[in-house]
């Protein structure tokens, strides 16, 4: 994917990053504390590299898409990066949740971190500190931004809504490991409120409403459409995500690392609800067990793909998809806009075509 | 100390944090992360209880002792309230990162999740979403009642501004427990640099500033004053702190709990800095071993007041109250105004009688 917006938009991250996790000079003269905060700040930009951008190039999309000023879209722009500068503080903490080792293919923060001070549990301090920076650097970029637009107040108060979703969004998450192995369809309508709330409140939701209000829409008419258009979409490109984590995919993550975490996806719910009894017994026993090797990985691959569940993930996505482009043709944009909307959309769900 | 303020502050508080915690009913129909939300809003409000409220009273004395308006008081205690609600946000980050097991008497956040879920670790990863959501509701409360204020954009982003000095100086406070035992003008440099950008910030500092904002200053204006009465007070009451600690309080903390954790204080340096060969040998073994013992705790505070240091805090502590008074006379106050400026700041010195 060419996308001039592209490389402006990791230029400018990059920068807003930089300025505001670089410490002032009259911080402190101590030698170690001056290295501490350079190393901080270095991991603060490390971390923010790397993304696909969807998300800010949704908000551009969209914001061109519904007829938004071409002189406001510095500010459009810088905006879209709050939203990618959030989802980095995010991932930050997530990965100190999850104890993960790797994000986007290099060590995480909070491992980055430790192995630079030799000190695991000081490099999970350092990461907790790390994600809180970030977050309030996502919020310091996005009100300078919203203060050049329209609806600047309402811009703000989104912004930080969506901060508090993905809160919610997370204790969901670590609230849903705890659910039962045998109800499938629980299963699956937790998945779904766990991808609602984590994932497609900043992922879809924010980036179109924060972009309609930039482009001067009514503040109530802008959270309606979407959340019409971006809730249908985000669990898309969730149970996407999750679809690709089984059948493979190019960006060099390794296959089955949901199944080896246990995660309780739609794609679970769905085998586990189609399968035999004895294949749901060994599910359940797959997933009932403190970890998954990688021949019990490939066997639960399997038993997704015989069961029907990647098929009905298919399913599940084209029709989401479907409802996506129906909440975007009923906005009524003209020809070049809705093209655009349902182009920037379309990046989200890679396997539709 | 009676205070009409202080109730009202309090409910404040409890309302405001319920308000923002508590997540949405349609966020999910499972019992299971229904119970697990309401836990984690439960202790959102647990854990903003119980405070002195010092932070929130100053900005609320220091608005009236500048001339504030009236009729504005309300929303200058949602301001007050906002920095009380981000201190319960880093104290529950600060004590998963020093795995601090008590606050305020009571188990800190995550072990209190950890005891509720059954599941430490489980404990861990909803405290670190509990401050995420604290944090982003401070935010939130500081945005909202700015809008109510002059300067609500100047005010926004000086909160902005104390959030990311407070994580500097988390930064600074955990590489200063890197530094070297024997040194102690370094030691006391950086504990005081650490003082300056953890503490003074949001204690003294921005509850200054941001009541200057609010009553109409110029925003340089108010950042000068801020810093020249707020940045000697902060280390004032850091360093008394550190003193209470170890020449007892009647707070119910445990005596000697900095020594116990080692931490690197001003007290310390100037221990180190008096202390013959013999007794420095002793300070230095007694902070380079793993843990400390309560004989051991006893031996240090023996030691701290034999070194004459206990007597160079409460030296420190009146020469910084000096400057704090000389900064308060330099605003040319009327004299109600003045009095009741330099009571609020004396509450951070109690042992300055």
């Amino acid at each position: 994917m060419s996308n001039p917006d592209l490389d402006l938009i990791e230029r400018r991250i990059a920068d807003l990053v930089e300025g505001f996790a670089t410490a002032p000079d009259a911080a402190t003269a101590d030698a170690t504390c001056t290295r501490m905060l350079e190393a901080t700040a270095r991991q603060a930009v490390a971390s923010s590299e790397g993304g696909k951008r969807l998300r800010a190039l949704l908000a551009m999309d969209a914001y061109a898409a519904v007829g938004g000023d071409d002189a406001r879209t510095d500010a459009v722009r810088d905006l879209a990066c709050a939203i990618e500068v959030f989802q980095t503080a995010a991932l930050v903490h997530d990965d100190i949740i999850d104890d993960s080792d790797l994000r986007r293919g290099r060590p995480a923060a909070h491992k980055a971190l430790g192995a630079q001070s030799g000190d695991p549990a000081l490099g999970v301090g350092l990461g907790i500190m790390l994600g809180d920076m970030l977050a309030t650097a996502s919020v310091d970029i996005a009100d300078t931004a919203a203060r050049a637009l329209p609806n600047a107040d309402e811009i703000v108060h989104a912004f930080l809504a969506m901060h508090r979703e993905v809160e919610i969004g997370q204790v969901l998450d670590l609230a849903a490991a705890l659910g039962p192995l045998d109800d499938p369809e629980r299963m699956a309508a937790t998945a779904l409120d766990v991808s609602r709330w984590k994932t497609a409140s900043y992922t879809t939701i924010a980036p179109i409403e924060l972009a309609m209000l930039a482009a001067g829409a009514r503040p109530g008419d802008a959270r309606e459409r979407a959340l019409a258009i971006g809730g249908s979409l985000g669990l898309a490109f969730q149970i996407t995500d999750d679809l690709l984590d089984v059948v493979g995919n190019n960006t060099g993550k390794p296959i089955g690392g949901d199944i080896r975490e246990g995660k309780r996806t739609v794609l679970l719910a769905d085998a586990l609800a189609r399968a035999t009894p004895q294949e749901r017994d060994e599910l359940v026993a797959a997933y009932g067990a403190p970890s998954r090797d990688d021949g019990r990985v490939r066997r639960v691959i399997a038993l997704f793909d015989a069961t029907g569940a990647v098929g009905r993930s298919r399913e599940r996505i084209a029709g989401l998809w479907e409802r996506t482009r129906d909440a975007i043709d009923a906005l009524g944009l003209p020809q070049e806009g809705r093209d655009r909307l349902v182009a920037a959309c379309a990046r989200f769900v890679p396997t539709v075509r």
